[in-house]
């Protein structure tokens, strides 16, 4: 047993899960922004026609993984499992997102790791034979997310520059144990992420509390894989923004390695300089539109023909952070490849 | 592939993952409860030494989860990978309990379903051979979860009649895949839970809501793996408590099938006379050491050969129930046997 392990905290998936489909839905902002053209629908209004932004979020994840499901051609009694979560206090974004889908569900909570966690674990169920298909997803809504983590909007609050702008969007995958993988995005390794946490305690710099979770996760994948950067076409965070990104590009600089194909979802999602989101784009939808829209594209396309997606997280809430504490951040990372 | 799938929602581990220890660290009044005998340790301090209940929680997750590893002959670098999630929002219990440890980490979220849930995970990567030896854990405390779901504790609100108790306490099993199984306590199967919202919206009346869920769960997995109650020496739900395991009871009872063998973690670890209740005991805590202490004990002395734990969980959150949303519910079951 235990074939599967690949160094120290590494998977390599043998069966390699492919992604038969990818769906991602997302608000007015993200849709004026460099990846609107990867977005399967564009919704201006920040409710989705409902009353609150809560529910405005759940309904957002419901259109994607039932858009996500149809595009795969599939319906949704297809799907064995659910995997996902959000950043919303006991994640009623996914639970009432996915209240009416009749599909098992497993919850998970990563902050704005969440998409490379369950991708991970989608992958593994379907590599080790315990589903023929999943569905797995994330979300984030701007207005939900500054209300619970900062301010409420109407106070108006003034941004520091590293503070990062929480897209509103969800992107789903659906995973499928086809045996036909010619020319398919499919998922082969899998570095399951360590909490680092190096005492930074301002919550508007999660980039910098991130980085180093980042750097860990991706310094390790390299040696357990016995792989160098230049072996990926693309290396991409989930939601570092500017100044995390600079922080992960100097640390692997300091180590001598040169990292000339890594980028972050969070400089991608929006113009920085036109949209005025300081370090760029953050939360879990970030790293999720960016992989089931932009990233998944260009793969499709052959532009790329192994990426490294590493979607990061910082494990604090309001609570922790006003008792003092520290941002634990963590990293997960896998292996996208097209055969 | 896919040849471990039974049935509909459920799954088969024909690699059997040994339950190699397990330990529970629980709090004053669970000392006092008439399941003191099997917790690990009884802390009768609610701060744990700490100066705030978070952090008390996260302190006795750290505790618990070395306790675990220590009973298994083993150090923090012989795991794997940790699965656990808690009650706080952004499941800070989790996130602050295993930071220090160094241990790979997915953060799980099921509300009180959660020890389940990280059970089946760590089960189906063991069985799979992405990982040797896992830990899987949850916890609750009583202090933490009342303030962020009802009422700050000085208010000394009156608690209704179907109002359970939070349990302080946290449980964690080390699952391992050594091929030496003989009167070993073994994970042979899972029934993945779907959302069941019936419409009860009532946030003091968690056993009702959680109860549909249970049922569907225990339903299916008896069609799923052609197995009827009897075929199991004890059926143990997570929280429902006297209300909702009188619900679930009722509901099998209507389909013609008396549960004799059925009984809830939330009645057991409580004197619910005595100890002034009300329905019994809840949160992720209450299934955590009831599993790690009182049922795992029973089973290795040889009191039950086969057991299904089927922990319940409510994915509602203060603000789901203030915008007047009902409260979905989930059951996620797995099959403890002694080989």
């Amino acid at each position: 047993m235990s074939t599967n392990r690949v160094g120290k905290q590494s998977i390599s998936l043998n069966n390699a899960p492919v992604i038969v489909s990818s769906a991602c839905v997302a608000g007015k902002k993200e849709g004026e922004g460099p990846l609107k053209h990867t977005f399967d629908r564009v919704e201006n209004d920040a409710f989705f026609g409902k009353k609150t932004w809560e529910q405005a979020e759940s309904t957002m994840v419901t259109e994607t993984i039932e858009r996500a499901i149809k595009k795969a051609g599939m319906q949704t009694t297809d799907i064995d499992c659910l995997y996902g979560g959000d950043l919303l206090n006991q994640c009623i974004g996914a639970s009432f997102g996915v209240r009416k889908l009749n599909i098992p569900f497993y919850g998970v909570y990563g902050a704005c790791s969440t998409m490379a966690e369950s991708l991970s674990l989608g992958a593994m169920m379907i590599d080790g034979g315990y589903a023929q298909s999943c569905a797995v997803f994330t979300s984030s809504h701007f207005s939900t997310a500054e209300r619970q983590y900062r301010f409420p909007l109407e106070y108006g609050s003034v941004r520091p520059p590293a503070a990062q702008w929480t897209v509103t969007g969800c992107g789903c995958l659906i995973l499928s144990n086809n045996a036909e993988k010619r020319n398919k995005v499919c998922v082969t390794g899998l570095t399951t992420g360590k909490i680092v946490d190096l005492g930074i305690t301002d919550a508007n710099n999660m980039g910098a509390a991130m980085a180093p979770a980042a750097y860990e996760t991706l310094r390790t994948h390299f040696v357990d894989f016995c792989r160098k950067p230049s072996d990926y076409d693309l290396i991409i965070t989930g939601d570092l923004g500017y100044v995390g990104h600079k922080i992960v590009k100097d640390l692997f600089k300091k180590s001598g390695v040169n990292l000339n194909n890594f980028t972050d979802c969070g400089l991608l999602v929006y113009d920085r300089q036109k949209q005025g989101v300081n370090s760029g784009g953050s939360g879990c939808g970030c790293s999720a539109v960016t992989l089931a829209g932009h990233i998944l594209s260009e793969m499709r396309k052959g532009t790329y023909k192994r990426v490294l997606f590493a979607a990061t997280g910082a494990l604090l809430s309001p609570t922790s952070s006003a008792q003092g504490e520290s941002i634990p951040g963590i990293c997960h990372a896998a292996v996208l490849e097209v055969m």
